[in-house]
């Protein structure tokens, strides 16, 4: 059994109080707290195991790489990649996005060709295809969601056209909750001579996730999402594609030979590495996968699905909320706002006086602000260490809201 | 007084042992070991403080955001910049470049345009280089060294021509310890309209940098040498700069408003600094330059300079050793080989075992290690921590070397 108290005691910054109250933290979607485990390796790695990776062959650098390259098996199994080589390691999604804008689609991509994305991407997954309209006429093509938050996958097929390169979807939004079937449309995709890259960050916090059953090339995650330290993540390449990818960051480790006239680059995933990477970031991140891991994805995914139908539930009675996607098998993520309360952020600061972190905001997405027709919402995102009580504490302090601004 | 005793016990990681033998760790030109104020400062920032930064309105979110954002006027202090805003949150001197490279450089240079660099950079400052030779034709300008591993000023500005668009020079030599007369190079940079970026990744450890007093347009630096967290670093940008450099990584946060046919940019630095940052590394960085200060940077370059002096003094009754780098006035780095001994990897083998670290290779340098006419050289480069002892037990690992192979 998933024993949420047990999960709680894991974490240290939950038993801290904020405005004199027990923390309630429904900011996961932001970024999520971390477990004992990963502060801890983190503190070992720094006060007895540090020094710096491929570099140096004496003893704690030896050290170092062991730890650091064993986190590359742990990104490969957790995401499901056939091969470890498949794992570049990352700052998070939005380098690895980056990657494949400049190091995929810059080079391959002509004035006119087009990428398809939807409107619910966070702006990781839009200011780099932005770049590349800006800078070379590529064309960007929004797929619309449905009044549910939903994504329709044959949507996404039919904007498809004889000029698109790349699709660019997220996983789960991350200010509706909306799971795409990523695996319909990468089909798809795949039949066209079609790229997908996918935004990870918030679905595989959430779900399990298998990047060879859904069949994509690129795959971002980002580790502090993760309950892992912050400046970690990763990027999955299927291995066809690494032919295709030129060189992003430049710097050392991620060269064979430099000569004044040239170079000669070292093999994937290193090619993608440039200078001293995050060592004990990616360090605390395997410690962090290695804590989902323990837990289970699945029993943390119905953990969540639990959180979330009640969640929806107790919101169904208040009649004066406005729930911005409404998928029943969304993701624990609620954005709304408050019938005559006239902004989000004054929900959230009520909140944050019980102790309550919401965010309130366009939270990285202002496409989708506008396709809703809002400025911003509050949202209450879901992790794996809140329980029910923390819903109906949330719910008190929405009614106080409403009985303040209404 | 310095009291070395006192500093080392401020490093956890000093009193552990290597094969038997107390650690004496000369790798610090790779990275530096932390003080138990840092890895206090991460453990904190985890454990009780943390957040999201700049999207949350609650509680935790504010707290993180102006522990994260004071480390900004500490940045602007130790490098002597004249205003904060010129201060970019990097995850090192390799992104930092790269900023300068993809940002600055690329979109205002053209084929034929030049850069002139020294043969002893970095790879970290010559790899972004070459994308722009390779992909857009831009010419690198490499000026040679001086027997003793010294660079010329002179040489520098007489490489200077009307193409030139760029000088790229480090401030320390991360083989040889030389220190480079940016300030020199930097007046005659700009009198004939050319930018200068400086690497500051070895030097800005060692000695007090004013950036203002330097007189130069862009300063790289980076944590972990700095005794701070992996993946964390600085670019400094002169604020006359920032209207010529087009964004770089993409994403939230450095955008003030995202729609599905434009994006208005954030202010600068914020513009150039995109996703969720490396709060806690930053933070980390923080507690280290605190450190670094509280013990003065003239304390520290004076301490490292007596051992630089101890080391070059024992060096020279070592008639067998080949040491590259003599001048006077260098950091205290010595790269070198010992006649007959094969392979700069066996020495460092050798003087593992006897916990010693010191790093063998070609230290991401390698258009110096063809100027030197070597395969490889050993490294032993000190850090504020090191005692004269440890340059003792260098030696005699040295001599039992010598021993062996010769």
């Amino acid at each position: 059994m998933y024993d949420v108290e047990k999960v709680r005691a894991d974490f240290p910054i939950l038993s801290r109080t904020v405005n004199g109250k027990p923390l309630v933290y429904l900011d996961n979607g932001a970024s999520a707290q971390k477990p004992r485990a990963v502060i801890d390796a983190v503190t070992r790695a720094y006060a007895e195991e540090y020094a710096n990776v491929h570099r140096g062959l004496h003893f704690l650098s030896n050290l170092a790489t062991e730890k650091y390259e064993a986190v590359r098996p742990k990104l490969q199994a957790f995401l499901g990649a056939a091969h470890e080589d498949e794992i570049i390691f990352t700052t998070g999604s939005t380098q690895g996005l980056n990657l494949v804008s400049y190091g995929w689609a810059a080079p391959r991509m002509q004035a006119g060709d087009e990428i398809v994305l939807s409107v619910m991407e966070h702006h990781a997954n839009i200011v780099p295809w932005h770049f590349l309209r800006e800078r070379q006429g590529v064309v960007l093509k929004w797929v619309d969601i449905d009044a549910d938050g939903g994504l329709d996958p044959q949507a996404v097929i039919d904007a498809i056209g004889p000029k698109t390169k790349l699709i660019a979807l997220t996983h789960m939004s991350n200010v509706l909750g909306s799971v795409v079937d990523i695996k319909t449309v990468a089909a798809a995709a795949r039949a066209r001579g079609v790229a997908i890259a996918v935004d990870g960050s918030q679905a595989a916090v959430h779900m399990p996730v298998d990047v060879a059953d859904l069949d994509v090339d690129f795959y971002a995650i980002t580790g502090h999402k993760l309950y892992g330290p912050s400046a970690s993540g990763a990027l999955y390449v299927r291995r066809e594609r690494y032919p295709e990818i030129r060189p992003f960051i430049g710097g050392g480790d991620m060269i064979r030979q430099v000569r004044k006239d040239g170079i000669d680059w070292n093999d994937p995933p290193h090619k993608f590495e440039a200078g001293t990477p995050g060592i004990v970031q990616m360090i605390g991140l395997g410690a962090a996968l290695d804590y989902m891991t323990g837990l289970g994805m699945q029993n943390i995914a119905a953990h969540e699905a639990d959180l979330r139908d009640y969640a929806m539930a107790r919101f169904q009675g208040l009649n004066w909320l406005n729930l911005q996607g409404t998928r029943p098998d969304k993701g624990a993520i609620f954005s709304f706002t408050i019938e005559g309360a006239g902004h989000a952020h004054d929900i959230s600061t009520v909140v944050d006086q019980r102790g309550i972190a919401v965010r309130a905001g366009q939270h990285c997405a202002e496409p989708l602000m506008e396709h809703l027709g809002v400025h911003a919402t509050c949202r209450a995102s879901f992790g794996l260490y809140n329980t029910r009580a923390e819903v109906d504490a949330l719910v008190d302090a929405l009614e106080l809201c409403h009985e303040l601004f209404s």
